[in-house]
């Protein structure tokens, strides 16, 4: 269900290296051209290119990034031009490094990535940052955040199709418990969230909603502006129904005064080869506007073009 | 530094099948035959030899080792025979479930395995219990211990060598207030412990002891019966010296009161192709008594004679 494109005949990566080295060198640089090729091959295909890339011309592709793009469109290429992996470990160091409380990269690496791809993550940040991942949670969030992110970012949930029904059940109560209490930061509610496996909170989440009339999410809705209540719906919404938790996160950055253009970059970049297909048709039912519409209506240039190779057009 | 003995010429895995299959068979085991065979063979080759058994004999080597073998022998040739990551998890699982504060296994393979083996214990847990480690051990631990062993097994320690010397002094001094105010169960004192990597952890506890005067395990030693502290104690000397925790592991289940084969069984079993050399070195340095001496006095045999090849005789 991706949405990227790629041509029934790809070029070798040494030619596709040849066609960028072109796109960056000179007076202007071509940008219609990086498009062309970046947009429309796979993140295998890309890690190739990159690796010619350094084979021929010594530099790395993404040097040539950083020196002859700009602002949107340079972040956007950049994230899409590292591999899935590393591109996670950056978003998650940045998001570290400069945390507050919405911030949903990371809720967003810990629970819409496989446990494993979770844990590519987590080496390629001891990689790139010569530090662990948690290390860097644990050092810069506190309190009831610091008691939530690092379980949410080491867990290697289980991933089999596997249900506990009396399981579901008890630990459904549990929370039904500790909501009423208004005990949201309950260490009982954060050992179900972050250890659970996926399947297994499905499982709890529907007993929720049968035994006590309403989904999870409502209940934790008590106060609409506390943040921490806020992130556990984001916990759960990106578990239970990532493409929906998306499509919203795009809604509400391209509704905003003033498009917040990372949150749409890093949706578009960190989903386009995995679920867009569906976060694009959820968006339409919800908004009743095509996405690629939106995205027009509200970005321009490079940068707009680059986004819309990668949702895919339409009318393409 | 292991100590077992793998002979020049090592028989193929079908030829060692063969004569477990006959030493298992008819009405007297052989035990003998099965520790000359199996206590001479690494891990990579007791793999292969229990992969020949199942293709030739079509049974699992371990449900042989069920059937004919009995009680302590038992138990150590079964966690021998199984694979490394298998072995760790079945000790995971068992200690998880009847969990006590006193429990070394799960601090054991959280502390003194590599961050890549204890993601393959991680991973195996999952494959035989269809669990995640995290999830049982969140489930079955409350309180201060589950905010420490949660973290602990969770944890993916960076392995460089890059130390952040400002970083051990504000960390010792934070550690040390923590610990002069008896905080113990301190969320910073956990953080530091469960995140920091190895090499980071030496600088700190370096730093403590040239600032403040001490070792910090002499200055968590404040009430000797408390089990959280002796578990700290436990997570800082298996990270900073494996083979004296382990040495001093062996040398309290010798000397109770009835032998604690369990424990005995466990470090020697898990140690023997790593460092049980040094732990014998540093045994026989802290008893003045060799350790295969004092096995040879506390074990009896079938049991014995298999430790005592695993841990090699000093006159062979």
């Amino acid at each position: 269900m991706a949405t990227i494109s790629v041509p029934s005949h790809v070029p070798s990566p040494s030619e596709d290296a040849d066609e960028l080295r072109k796109a960056f060198a000179g007076w202007g640089t071509n940008e219609g051209l990086i498009i062309s090729i970046l947009a429309h091959r796979n993140a295998a295909q890309r890690r190739k290119i990159r690796q010619a890339y350094a084979d021929v011309f010594g530099e790395d592709l993404l040097k040539a990034v950083d020196k002859e793009l700009t602002r949107d469109f340079e972040r956007a290429v950049l994230l899409w031009t590292l591999d899935p992996s590393e591109r996670d470990a950056l978003l998650a160091f940045e998001s570290t490094k400069k945390w507050h409380a919405n911030d949903r990269a990371l809720i967003e690496i810990a629970c819409t990535r496989s446990s494993d791809e979770l844990l590519l993550v987590r080496k390629a940040y001891h990689a790139r940052y010569k530090r662990s991942l948690e290390e860097d949670v644990a050092a810069h969030t506190k309190g009831d955040f610091r008691k939530l992110l690092v379980p949410l970012v080491t867990a290697l949930r289980y991933e089999g199709e596997e249900v506990n029904l009396s399981l579901a059940k008890s630990e459904a109560k549990l929370l039904h418990e500790k909501i009423t209490e208004k005990a949201y930061s309950d260490e009982e509610i954060i050992r179900v969230l972050t250890t659970r496996s996926k399947a297994q909170l499905f499982a709890t989440f529907n007993e929720y909603n049968n035994e006590f009339g309403n989904p999870i999410n409502k209940d934790l809705k008590a106060d609409p502006k506390d943040e921490f209540l806020s992130a556990l719906r984001a916990i759960i919404k990106s578990i239970t129904c990532p493409e929906k938790y998306f499509e919203k996160i795009i809604r509400l950055s391209i509704n905003k005064m003033g498009t917040d253009e990372d949150a749409v970059t890093r949706v578009i970049i960190t989903r386009a080869e995995v679920d867009m297909k569906l976060i694009k048709d959820g968006y339409y039912k919800r908004n009743s506007v095509a996405l690629d519409r939106a995205i027009k209506k509200d970005t321009t240039g490079d940068y707009e073009d680059f986004l819309l190779a990668l949702i895919g057009q339409d009318d393409a």
